[in-house]
């Protein structure tokens, strides 16, 4: 990966004259990054309008957990861009384990969850209805029952899913919210600038672009969510806990794969709406952006990044926040 | 009182020739309630666009709780038209005591809580910032602290309280949400009815409200909010846990004056959105609203309500049903 990096960086000095620096800019850019898709399809759960609706009412609806209490967005709150602002939130009957993060454009990652143990957004909501740090509920049909005494829910999931004889399954819930989320997307200013307007970006972003390019953020950030597309050990140069000042040692992947190269591994996290989804890293440990984004180059880069590098690749990264879909900007009213 | 209510009906009954129903209805049902003012202004508080504003960001801001994980909206959740939908739902630290109900309308109610122990919307937000089943913070201090932390937050309460040295305190972000939550107010089809309009309401409607009014409801449940003036027994037939089934047996009032007389005793609750905010009494024991109303009868009134009755009782209460206003329908984006 690295080499691939400084390949394309000096084939895109070539092809540029000096001088037409925006241009150059946006060459580099557009060999690491594309503009965020209007959707996240998927083969095995096509978006339908009917599906969308009803998995927006769902995401909201706290009767999907044991105790009525808690919701998909509980964890993924508007106000937070989908996020949670505590380090680690509670679920119906446990912490979760990691922080929460947004769900905003996450339907486009290559696995879902910190450690890639959820293999996309329909799998991730289906394990939520039981697992005691989300939903807890004790059986998958004990919320199917749940949910089909609700008459005005039997209604729309007739309308999501009209082949099927019983619609009210869990496979069902989970893929009515896994298509909600497959529209959350959130175009940004960066998304006008790859599509060529190079005026999208101020000068302090576009020199925080292209500090996040040199310096190798690019490496594992890149495509369309500035990450979400590969696994990497959280700590390369130095231990991460040595900066997080973490309560605990999270050893990633390893919980999952057992192997001893997966210790300290994690799914490389999506930077859209970074700046509006603190705190940061699996373990919510780190409050500031500012403070994030030295740290990983410290632990990733083994580099100490200067006051203006930070300030600048800050600028860029603020630039990813997107503007939320009206529809997802409002809460629904549940039957 | 239910003297009053007997002379109210004679009186209608003589002042109107019969035929005239909808009129007659009007009448009588405006002896016993008003339409629902603007808002419900406080002198010790006066309602200003800042103070609102802020209020409306500190009514879903988590981090005014001890771990960033609940805020006023917990409990009170747009999408369950500001109530909960689970019995009772779990604060910061601690399992609340009682059904979190509605804060729609609820500004305009005698007392706070349902045994009355908040003197109004101020002192319950007040209370609640240190209150484990709510924000559970060690101290007001330790929450002021945290919230003088947020640049953005610091302008807004310098707009809201300008002749403020310190505008950042306890009371200050009590003041605010309580000015917030004085502007929830929910005008329905019953207020147009209320008004004059006597088309606003469908016959079944009608039907209910005089058999709400005839039955004897209207002799605890009246005002501007349908309730929420004055303290009564729950159950004064019979125990009220015969029909609830409740888990444990709540004494209400008891616990704040210890005298005997105040035995199972609670605030009248406002029916404003009654239909919207499931499940019902103290303890959340009582998911429909059908039941809610004959055990009503059966335990208030020593009546056993026909389901012709409670059917016409529902609909009217439905008709309580208002509109959210624009400004409260959707979760501001936090700073």
């Amino acid at each position: 990966m690295r080499k691939s990096v400084l390949i394309s960086l000096l084939l895109v000095g070539v092809v540029f004259p000096k001088g037409d620096a925006d241009k150059e800019l946006l060459a580099k850019a557009k060999q690491f990054f594309s503009p965020l898709p209007k959707s996240f399809p998927s083969a095995d759960n096509p978006i339908t309008p009917q599906k969308v609706e009803l998995g927006r009412l769902l995401f909201f609806e706290r009767r999907l957990s044991v105790n009525d209490m808690v919701s998909c967005a509980t964890c993924h709150a508007i106000e937070y861009y989908y996020a949670s602002p505590a380090p680690k939130q509670m679920g119906a009957l446990k912490l979760q384990p990691r922080h929460a993060p947004t769900v905003l454009n996450s339907a486009g990652q290559f696995v879902q969850h910190w450690i890639g143990n959820r293999k996309d957004v329909e799998d991730q909501a289906l394990q939520s209805l039981t697992g005691p740090p989300a939903f807890g509920n004790p059986s998958k049909e004990s919320v199917e029952e749940k949910i089909r005494k609700i008459p005005y829910y039997v209604e729309l999931f007739r309308k999501a899913f009209p082949k099927d004889k019983e619609p009210i399954t869990a496979e069902n819930i989970a893929k009515a919210i896994g298509a909600f989320e497959r529209t959350l997307v959130t175009p940004s200013r960066f998304d006008d600038f790859l599509k060529g307007n190079t005026k999208a970006l101020t000068p302090e972003e576009k020199r925080g672009l292209n500090t996040f390019i040199e310096v190798g953020c690019v490496a594992c950030h890149n495509g369309a969510l500035v990450g979400g597309n590969m696994y990497q050990k959280f700590g390369i140069y130095e231990p991460y806990w040595k900066y997080t000042k973490s309560e605990s040692i999270d050893e990633g992947r390893y919980a999952v794969t057992k192997k001893e190269e997966d210790k300290y591994v994690f799914k490389v996290p999506p930077l859209r709406n970074v700046a509006m989804t603190a705190p940061y890293f699996h373990d919510g440990s780190v409050a500031s952006l500012e403070e994030a984004v030295w740290i990983m180059g410290k632990v990733q880069l083994g580099k100490d990044l200067s006051k203006e590098q930070v300030r600048d690749i800050v600028a860029f990264l603020k630039s990813l926040t997107g503007k939320i879909p009206e529809d997802a900007r409002k809460p629904p009213i549940l039957p």
